[in-house]
């Protein structure tokens, strides 16, 4: 952890689309603070669930499509501690489109109010051909989608 | 399972207080559906959530009280299915409040707009002392806000 | 809660087959003692895991079977706190099996050596067709392997 | 995603200490592999686990010490899929010991026989003094312990 180079909370403005997220009682882990888990399930949900209102997703259909996402990596930076019962925001952007290849950012907010981020992170989703597992081009709907959030 | 005794699916008159929840994506199992475990990570953040909010549980001092209470039986009857990214209301009402125990009901409703839950279930929380572990008195501030939810 | 009928804690005498199951960090929750929701993510996995490896159960093909089983109702009674990082072992018993449904009854051991359970529960399957939603015949292969649970 | 530098599956000679994970239903998700987020419940698991057998982390003070392990950042690379009932098996090793944090890498073997990961991450927890929330030494029983795991 070299000081210097390590990362900053971040504020809303440095977001595009965002989404609330409710925190649970089984968030809290012993310390009575949320777990560093779970803030991945929440960046998995707040970037599934603006794919599917905006009709990039299909959640039904997940076992069906020709190609899939695969995440190849995710990571995320804690600055400040979050805790059951409050509520969450997710600030959520695309920092990179490629041919078969997406890099969401999340930023996790303590409340609507709050501007900088408690947490930050990143998954990478890469789109393959359900079959071969080859590298498969996004489709055109997700790419569609993807650029508003830029 | 005795079809003539089954538990009925109840319209949301039947509840007294509620609280939203937010699916999440992790939610779904293999079969696309909200798996039968999460309702009850459902049922403890809605009547925790309600009594934090309420000043009758602080969580910050959940390993300090002189009294706490433990879990001694859960149960729950699935109606219907729920999925992500859909929206759930928990309606909350408190079925019996005896010396040392209180028994919560909880039923869960696909939306604002529907009357009939999807499922609904209970939970019984029995309080003893910290240190002995033997049955202890419900604590004041939580029967009064108890009697609100019945 | 009657405490004349209240359920009590069985030996392990009392089940049929066992799968061991390993806690996890999370598990624990604000108090320091798993949490009453994971018990029945234990559930589920032993016995899916019992019947996965007998062959009464492919998770590969559970979007493709012609008939699935719906949990239609959960139970637990809890008797004495489990933690992260202790060892379980699930013990499991098919109380009933009907034309459409099978009634699992599952109890946690602490541990190898202890005969009492620190809780015990049951989940009950309603077979259906997956198209219809009607209720369907159980599958001869898992009926056989029901039996042997019995 | 740069092809060139991307990070690649570790040899178990690479770790050293292991510990057994079981897998559970409802780690996987609706595409039928364990979600990448459960890694991370994982990571915890492997670490605290290790941590509490060979003393150097005790649970149930965990509300009570004077300084806490915060964790500041997580990360996990994906390389191939595990699923539920698989057993994992997850290797540790202690990458960097400063004066008042540590950094964990941790890989996911699908077997004892694997020899390969199919997933490796690291997370860094920070040590701080429990009331002013400054960084504080790490505890001499700890950093013996972590010597080992080097």
């Amino acid at each position: 952890m070299t000081f210097s180079t390590r990362p900053q909370a971040e504020p809303r403005s440095a977001y595009k689309v965002f989404r609330d997220i409710s925190t649970r009682w089984a968030d809290n882990d012993v310390y009575g603070h949320v777990n560093n888990v779970v803030y991945y399930s929440w960046f998995d949900t707040a970037v599934n669930g603006l794919l599917i209102e905006r009709g990039a997703l299909d959640i039904h259909a997940a076992g069906e499509g020709h190609v899939i996402g695969l995440v190849v990596e995710t990571q995320c930076n804690y600055f400040a501690p979050l805790s059951f019962p409050d509520a969450v925001v997710a600030g959520v952007r695309v920092a990179h489109i490629g041919s078969s290849s997406v890099r969401y950012e999340i930023a996790l907010f303590p409340s609507d109010q709050e501007q900088l981020c408690a947490a930050k992170g990143h998954f990478v989703h890469v789109y393959v051909d359900r079959v071969t597992r080859r590298p498969a081009l996004l489709p055109p709907r997700l790419i569609s989608v993807l650029e508003t959030f830029r």
